[in-house]
């Protein structure tokens, strides 16, 4: 579904390589739709030599003066490149010494400029230790490490037919990888992913998917011109363009001849290209937001979020279709009349079950009586006021307790609760349900009968990075890793991720139990494998759950019910990330660790390398019983 | 040298599989020369089968009570071991649930009895995550994990002919390094090593002595009988046993039939191999402690740490030397009597190095007028006492000042100093000469002439551990890891160690320095290989100095001056341990970095994985100029 009506803005800066007049420049560039220059930080006419005079004196003359501009300017209008013909890792010690000079000088006086804005240095290769120690750290703003697609070299790699295919050209991504790995995943450092005439394989687009990508290059060169003699992209580069937009929302940056007449027409095109495939995500907003899950168990749910869950427009039909069917099936049409199925809504919360229990009721024509227990306080001043004003004809009667202690006059047909969380247990169902399925008649039934939870390993920078700015250093420039936040556990809506392979089940629960001694503590170990180099950043979780039969609910990536957005993805950090080479195997464990007042995980890699167990007793992440 | 004269304390205990009495079994123990006892935690009346009851219930009645002994008993004379019938780790779900049980019961009681003691777990595979899980964190006392030094089965395996040399039978050495990194790498957890009728390679021994080997178990069945039908050792577990109490200062564990009536002549067997071979370490008690590297230029050392230096028995012999050999060298007999050479001491700390050169004037009878030049006002009070009082007939002038900016009436001949760190340049030597060197004659010389720092990768669990728990965590519980500490630099006498490869030189400075314009930041890649499995914790640094020609001193592993007790090595950690695989290559960049208040290291690797780089603006380790 294609949705006009709320196009995207989108910003695309033109690439210039030499500049005269800033403030004309810019103007120019406006009037053909671009929103901002990228141009080098260093002068054409200063351009500099091997100096052996301390640099500081040359300071002032290299580059432009910061009162060209204003400082909002300088901030929007302008993104600094950084000189690229100097080798900080060169081997040679004059050349690397003389680089680290002319980078140190530049970026210091690109940040005076830009101040949080952006600046930009492209990388060569992997071998970029140096560079990466002098240019990323410590930035205000954020650095863009330009990096193509796919390396020249390679493309002819695989082109020519001389060449094996698995020759050791170095990928691009692995030239950032080392240098976001160099500067310990940085926050303020960025891709500017530059496309290539050769598209990478798909897995690798994915890849990139994973990484903080800022801003795509184009070139002009890579754009054909159609029959009208206007600048288009081929499908493959438009369905790129678009797939990073949606997904990450970048920056654009078109590189051509400014000389070119048809400069307004790339930008024109990048910008009606992305209008034309624009789809509204529900979600967004939320995208890669870091949050911390709910505890409904412990916590009282605030009426904030009872409404978020009840705006859910897929959910409650889901659960009302369920109850109509097992109702259905547990009372034949001749009884109908006669027999009154007891229901009960455990964690009612603000009656959203109770509603579609009463419905499921009204149309299978089955009578029913509803108990609805809760334990929130808040939560029963709305079901006491539903009761009364709404629902005054309908049998339902309030118990307002914690189910795992109530005692009802009567026993269930069908106990209906929703105590999901991201990763189907975490929320402690299978605690609180093992509590009130003793009041089940013996051949009651659960809605939800079932919940499994899923995991698979995952790159995602983004998060990881959010979690680790959750540290609060004494010392700004400290570097800081706790349990506290590094085993934690999260729920985010994650866009900006790679998934290292598909998921897997991992545990699962059964309602109502029938073991005589009930365990809900669980363990397992999964074996994944990637398929590319890459860095792993934790697992992300699932879960489905099946209502009644074949009635189900799954966040489950390759089950997604349609529409369901109750639930973002659960994601578990490794306290480091963990380089991964392309076939290894990633082995993981997973606990469900329960003791008498709190359940947690505890989780570790034994492949391609040994963890230590994190969160272990539920140092970083414990869930109150 | 065998020196009998203060035999070390040795510790055997008896590993005993049943025991009726407790103090009974002590006391006949003892009266074989036993220290202790090593028993199950199990008594054999109680022995259990897979019960479904809950295991708090039949707490009381599997073991013994703690009331059979004092606490200073049970801390003192028992070592407890957990069953090693169970398996935490199976992949049949009720067995694994059930050894979980079983060990958690065992561990608590076990240190409900031992308290601060220790408690002993057999490994008998890599698959241990859960064990780690279940007995490995928050223990109060020592957890010791059994290890057999070769593995049966890979012991098989290089026997018989049939097999392939490189079959993948596991090395123990495995089992033991994922036990310790699942429970992250923790202070309680330590070796037993179990010698083996097969001994190793060197190398694989070798690494051994990088891990925290507490005790080492022998059985009965590897002694062979003598003439005389005593039980005695192959001269190779001879050395073995030497060499780990020499190194290591372990505790024993004999495994013996308890009715063997030779039990006394093991124990004084063991007691008197250690007793022959006992080689007095001048540096006992130093073994493995960190400190941090004296800053002398920023700090003003105290008297103890100048009484310290002044007992090195042979660093001052050296320096006498150098000047001596200096003098004779620059001032020909013809000239004894008319010829006076200006000898500036430069940093004389409480004048060793004046006595040197004073001392050297009189062996070489040639005249010298010496300057010291000292900015810690305390040892200048020591100084101008000795001229005062010892040196009253002397040429000796005092100037107090600091070097680098020191107006001396005339030019020197040589500019004697000792502002070397363990890592040569890390007291600031080269910065504080290059102060100094303008007031030397144009040929005049500087001792020392010439420093180079070196470096290799090592694996040294017991430093990384106490560098760790220098953090301190809000909750006990909790991990934390932060470049205040991870990312320091440490001085240690350093013993228990493995080293990865051989040093190789890092960063050279020369004295004078010719060079117009003076650089003293310096940057440099190494590449180290590793020739067996391991765990990489950091570097160990070292370095060597040419005094005069060739006249040196170092603490280079490989060309150590003899009784040189000056210097301990230094240590760099990384903030992760690196597992390591056999024949990885190490790639690693190191940085001497230059500001202007101040002067650090910075250091990463690249491979076989990439790091961030640590000590970044020297946030962890900055030595002030
Ligand atoms: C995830 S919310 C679902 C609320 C509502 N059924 C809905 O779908 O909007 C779970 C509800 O169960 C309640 N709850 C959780 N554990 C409970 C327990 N042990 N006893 C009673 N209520 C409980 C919480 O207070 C909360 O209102
Ligand atoms: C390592 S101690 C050696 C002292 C003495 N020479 C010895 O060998 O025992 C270095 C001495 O140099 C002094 N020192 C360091 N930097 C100095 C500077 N820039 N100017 C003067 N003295 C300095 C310190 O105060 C200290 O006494």
């Amino acid at each position: 579904m294609t949705d006009h009506s709320k196009a995207p803005t989108v910003c695309v800066s033109l690439y210039l390589d030499t500049v005269y007049e800033l403030e004309t420049a810019i103007e120019e560039a406006a009037r053909s739709n671009f929103q901002s220059i990228t141009i080098p930080m260093v002068h054409r006419r200063f351009e500099r030599e091997l100096v052996e005079e301390p640099l500081k004196t040359a300071h002032q003359c290299f580059t432009r003066s910061d009162l060209l501009l204003t400082s909002g300017q300088w901030l929007n209008r302008v993104i600094c490149r950084l000189s690229n013909n100097v080798d900080c890792d060169s081997a040679d010690g004059d050349v690397r010494k003389q680089g680290e000079a002319t980078m140190r000088q530049e970026i210091s006086y690109a940040e005076h400029l830009v101040q949080t804005g952006y600046v930009m240095v492209r990388l060569k290769s992997g071998n970029c230790a140096n560079l990466a120690r002098v240019v990323g750290h410590g930035l205000k703003g954020i650095l863009l490490a330009e990096v193509p697609m796919v390396d020249l070299k390679a493309a002819q790699a695989t082109w020519r037919a001389d060449v094996e295919e698995d020759v050791t050209v170095e990928d691009p991504w692995n030239w950032w990888n080392n240098f976001r790995s160099y500067v310990d995943h940085d926050t303020h450092v960025k891709v500017a992913l530059e496309f290539t005439a050769d598209i990478p394989k798909k897995e690798e687009i994915y890849r990139w998917l994973g990484e903080p990508v800022d801003a795509i290059v184009i070139s002009s060169s890579i754009f054909l011109t159609n029959s009208n003699n206007y600048p288009v992209l081929s499908k493959a580069h438009q369905e790129l363009l678009v797939l990073f937009h949606r997904t990450l929302g970048c920056h654009f940056i078109l590189k051509a001849n400014p000389e070119d007449k048809r400069l307004v027409h790339y930008s024109d095109y990048i910008k009606y290209i992305l209008k034309a495939n624009y789809v509204k995500d529900p979600m967004t907003g939320y995208d890669d937001l870091l949050e911390i899950p709910l505890q409904p168990l412990y916590d009282n749910l605030d009426s904030f979020t009872y409404e978020v869950f009840e705006k859910d427009p897929v959910k409650y039909i889901l659960y009302q279709n369920a109850i109509e069917q097992a109702l259905r099936d547990r009372v034949p049409t001749a009884e109908l009349d006669t027999r009154t199925s007891i229901i009960m809504v455990v964690g009612g919360g603000r009656g959203p079950l109770v509603r579609a229990t009463i419905n499921a009721s009204i149309k299978s024509k089955r009578k029913v009586k509803v108990y609805v227990i809760e334990k929130n306080p808040n939560a029963i001043v709305t079901l006491s006021a539903l009761i009364r004003e709404l629902w005054r004809d309908r049998n339902v009667e309030l118990i307002s307790t914690d189910m795992r202690e109530f005692e009802p006059p009567e026993k269930a047909d069908i106990l209906v609760s929703e105590l999901l969380g991201s990763f189907g247990d975490n929320e402690l169902s299978p605690e609180c349900l093992d509590g009130a399925q003793k009041h089940l008649k013996p051949d009651g039934i659960s809605i939800p009968s079932k919940s499994t939870s899923y995991l698979n390993p995952v790159m995602t920078t983004k998060i990881c990075n959010q979690i680790r700015s959750l540290e609060k250093s004494p010392h700004a420039k400290d570097r800081i890793v706790t349990s506290r936040y590094m085993e934690g556990s999260y729920v985010a809506y994650l866009k900006n991720v790679y998934h290292i392979d598909a998921p897997q089940p991992l545990f699962e629960f059964v309602h109502p139990n029938p073991a005589p001694i009930i365990d809900n503590s669980r363990s397992a170990s999964l074996t994944f494998k990637a398929s590319l180099d890459c860095v792993m950043h934790g697992f992300t979780g699932y879960f489905d759950a099946v209502l009644y039969k074949d009635i189900t609910i799954s966040i489950h990536p390759y089950s997604h019910t349609r529409g369901l957005g109750s639930w973002f993805s659960m994601f578990f950090p490794m306290t480091e990330p963990v380089q991964i080479r392309r076939g290894d195997e990633i082995r993981v464990n997973f606990w469900r660790c329960v003791a008498s007042h709190k359940v947690w995980y505890e989780w570790n890699m034994t492949a391609p390398r040994q963890s230590h167990i994190h969160n272990v007793q539920g140092r970083g992440m414990p869930i109150w019983k």
